[in-house]
């Protein structure tokens, strides 16, 4: 089969044909690509800022946003069945540990990375694990969804835990409309009643959150604090999801933070950096997240055959890879970058 | 002032003049209503249903679902001012008992009940206390709110508790859609992104439902169960909300649940009557539900302010209120009537 | 290996010779059995009642209650070794089902029972998955630790589930003290600060409970109900958790029952037959509970490798097992009868 | 009555007769003091530390830590009656902002703190309102219990908070065995059956640790985040608490924190300082605690009533404060100082 490789760090990928992957334990899933998200990241492990942290040898495939159609399944496999349109949870889990016991995916102690530190999807077949697999409706596809398996997960994954503590009538700050928080927002909009307030450097982001349903949209142009003040009766949101996690972000978010709010971490970069006498007599809390659990991608592949969910992408053919590579990092992209069969 | 006082059972009540409330108390609060739903509890107080439950000494004033304008206020009331647009919590509660203090308002120990207990809103002013009323936004009248005190209040905490529970791609099954049902329908399309399967007998009740978000309605002609374990792909919903309660509704009912899961009961009349052995195997719930919290309240009023709960009234000055109750007694009412100066 | 096998309903078993199981699949794992806890169930399988249920083929090996250690392992089990002391959770799950991978394991879709629909434990050895397998402490011995296995684990689950909303000061009501409530007395105790009442008609059973904890023990003797009312101050317990489930246990239970309160379904036989306007008025919930999950059995060993949950046990060896039988059936077993190699 | 007042800043407190408080409004209540307890804050009051925020007027009667018999109340009062022995919640609230209606007093939008902004506890009698008094068990002595108003009061709210998570197996860092530490875990103790490791500079306090029920015992000389992770099996513990908040307490719990575990906030100085990409790539959480609501104090007043809740206090009768001030600044006393009348 084909697949697009990394031969070397700081050198352009190769496409080139290698063995395509065979089911070989009870509970493997082999997948026929149909929609591999092109990320950052992608463009992060070819600057080798990945290298030590994977361990990973070259050359191998990368591609970490997938979905497609099972092709072929383990003896073991009685969740998915060849011909099955599905979208993959970016990890391989044990199934055995603490962590996956309790549905905690991410926090398994022996997962895998397709794409990070094994054979990923910029190619025509994938194996992975059947608990990696979601099946997906029949209204969806597997190149419009593609994008959702990771970055659209954290996304989710965010908000649906942000969300737990939003009734009607709280007022919920996100920091951050790009990528992440386009898709932070459609969530919030289908899962909540609250104001969404969303702050963003770049006006057309803003503006666009405002389509997509925020009920305010503030540039971040400085004033933004007591916009978010002037917008929350001056007390602040309830709770604020930062999506951007550097630049200031932090200080200005706490600063729009209600007392006994929650402030959702997701983007990252610099420090949290507040005296623990602010955190106790405002009794405010902070919040890690960290992608999605497989439950996690089910709910969101939910909202999205309820159209609640959207992604604006743009398709690549396979052997095009290298011009979605490149666009990506010319900013030439609306919305995600997509390679097809 | 003028107020519509029941002055004997099976008697029709009089419009009679009486002396206007003043704050005698630090957290009296007086309003001048502005909107007092007819509700069929009322015809039920005037069938002398009541009469050995409340207490009450004739003549007195009914009318428990109440909206105005906030006309004087006790010493000690911080929360609202004169001019104030409120909708009033349909209970007064002491606000020191252990219930008061965890917010659940109608555990209260020594709560009294203004429309049932205590004179209520059929009248132009009404005395409650400053923890019964709620601000509204501005773009709400008290006409058009007033029936959610309490009928309204009922289902948003059904829904509101149902919620938590309800993930994306789970199903919620909502038997009745009545006047608590429609609201209860509504509620649940605004803070979740479950699918809502609507059931009633009434073919138009089932097509209303269709169009205020239901995702599926299925009229319940004794093929209903069937076609919801169809709906659900034989598994049941996750969720039953069953505002009927008799008739069978409950059988049924529990005959659409999934195991693991909750039936809330907020409809009443027959006996839940089920084998112990079904509720182990299945673990299935029964949640019960009552009114709403003073904050269940605000959180409904603030879907109002965002037009995401809509009620249907037809509105009656003060002095037809006789007219206002046969109406009611006909079924000649669409939606609620409401009482206004 | 030797295994006590069922060779037809109302018949006496048989100790014979079979094959000793080996790992087949990748998550196969074999345990040497250190103590299979005899239980009424199996007397039950005896007699023919669960012949149909569990479809299972004659002759089978019975025993759903198991510990010991690790003999052989798949080639994918990394949660256990070899020599491994471990407990067995009842079930053999898929771990894919929705269920399953939020951590729900006895709604697993796909499960099998090992004793019950496929060969259990009244054997030298026993082939379960790495799912069912949980670590038990140096200080804990299989024989000790076998009868936790089912009945202490579903007796876990419903304390654990019910001291969610156990405060300092809240009042739990057990009904029934017997082999499961002396396990949640037990939890319960260590677990939260609530005052638990605790009602059986056995004065013995009552003053066991007594001297394992519990703070107030109610003889059932047609004045219990009373009696915790009185000692709830009138309102009756925040919490009621029912091992009983029949005989009228569960019209009294709910009598016991403070406002807003939680009644724990354990105990089965008769019906819950309440009045929905009781349900809706007093808000309160029924709440089933079914066995327990992987990771509650896992939490139960820790209570035990601390010493705050003990077990009364008598040992037979193997060939013994006719004697266990008919001592349980007599009634001449103080705790639990223990299969021993 | 007898009041010692704080007559400047910098200079001794006097002994002075004020007039005795009677009740104005319905909601009052007037307390004879039976022991108020001798702070820290006291101190610092005295040196003028809090006459700014307070914005109080001298002269003024401090001690925030108070508890008594009721000896007169005021024409609204339900909850509490003349002679009735109780313990004052720190914060006198006004019950009808929107944090007092979720039962989250310390957020009250208009508290009131007698002792700090209004005549507090050094005296023969002290007015607060009904909201702010518990009843206590008739085992329990005002002067007794007095401590555990502020300070007892602020370790319940966070080791309780911190118990949601905290199931049998898991592990509990606290971080300093003083006077909150050595309340926190006697609850931790109480409520959950979590593995307790204590860190302390003092080796007396790890030892008075150990003796009240810490599992593990571990004196901070500078190997104690080693130490932690190997009681952890490398992992860390599911939560730590923290109650010190300087000296690099918050930097070393870190270190001893598990993936997705909770780090509660409780002392102060440092500034929490922890890069965004430990937060999410570890799903960590800070999680601010604040004082306790009323609802706290009560259970906290359960506890204390089981014994499970003890205190060493030292009592000193009213007009010997400054003996007991002097004490507290030269580190005489063990436990707390008490000013009785």
């Amino acid at each position: 089969m084909r697949a697009v490789q990394v031969v070397g760090y700081h050198q352009k990928m190769q496409l080139t044909e290698v063995p395509a992957p065979e089911p070989a334990d009870p509970f493997d899933v082999v997948v026929k690509i149909g929609g591999a998200g092109v990320c950052r990241t992608d463009v992060h492990i070819l600057e080798g800022q990945w290298a030590e942290k994977s361990g990973v040898t070259l050359p191998y495939t990368i591609g970490h946003e997938n979905a497609g159609w099972v092709s072929a399944v383990g003896s073991a496999v009685s969740n998915v069945a060849e011909g099955d349109k599905v979208i993959l949870h970016p990890l391989m889990t044990c199934g055995l540990c603490r962590a996956c016991r309790f549905g905690d995916d991410v926090h398994c102690e022996r997962s895998r990375f397709p794409g990070i530190d094994t054979a990923g999807g910029y190619a025509d077949y994938l194996k992975t694990s059947a608990r990696s697999v979601v099946r997906i409706d029949d209204s969806l596809e597997p190149a419009g969804v593609a994008a959702l398996a990771d970055a659209g997960l954290t996304a989710y994954h965010a908000a649906a835990k942000a969300s737990r503590a939003l009734r009607p009538g709280y007022r919920c700050a996100v920091i951050g409309a790009g990528g992440l928080g386009h898709i932070g927002i459609q969530v919030l909009k289908a899962i909540t009643a609250a104001e969404l307030i969303v702050v963003d450097r770049n006006p057309d982001a803003v503006r666009l959150a405002r389509e997509i349903g925020a009920d305010h949209g503030v540039v971040a142009d400085g004033t933004h604090v007591e916009q978010v003040l002037e917008l929350t009766g001056g007390h602040g949101a309830e709770t604020v999801i930062d999506f951007v996690g550097e630049g200031g972000a932090t200080r200005d978010g706490v600063a729009m933070l209600r007392r006994a709010g929650d402030y959702h971490v997701v983007g990252y970069g610099e420090n949290i950096d507040v005296p623990t006498i602010d955190v106790i007599s405002t009794e405010i809390n902070f919040i890690g997240n960290l992608v999605g659990t497989y439950n996690d991608l089910c709910e969101l592949m939910a909202l999205a055959a309820r159209g609640q969910v959207r992604l604006h992408t743009t398709e690549y053919p396979l052997e095009r890879f290298q011009d979605a590579i490149d666009d990506l990092e010319a900013g030439r992209i609306r919305g995600r970058a997509i390679l097809t069969p």
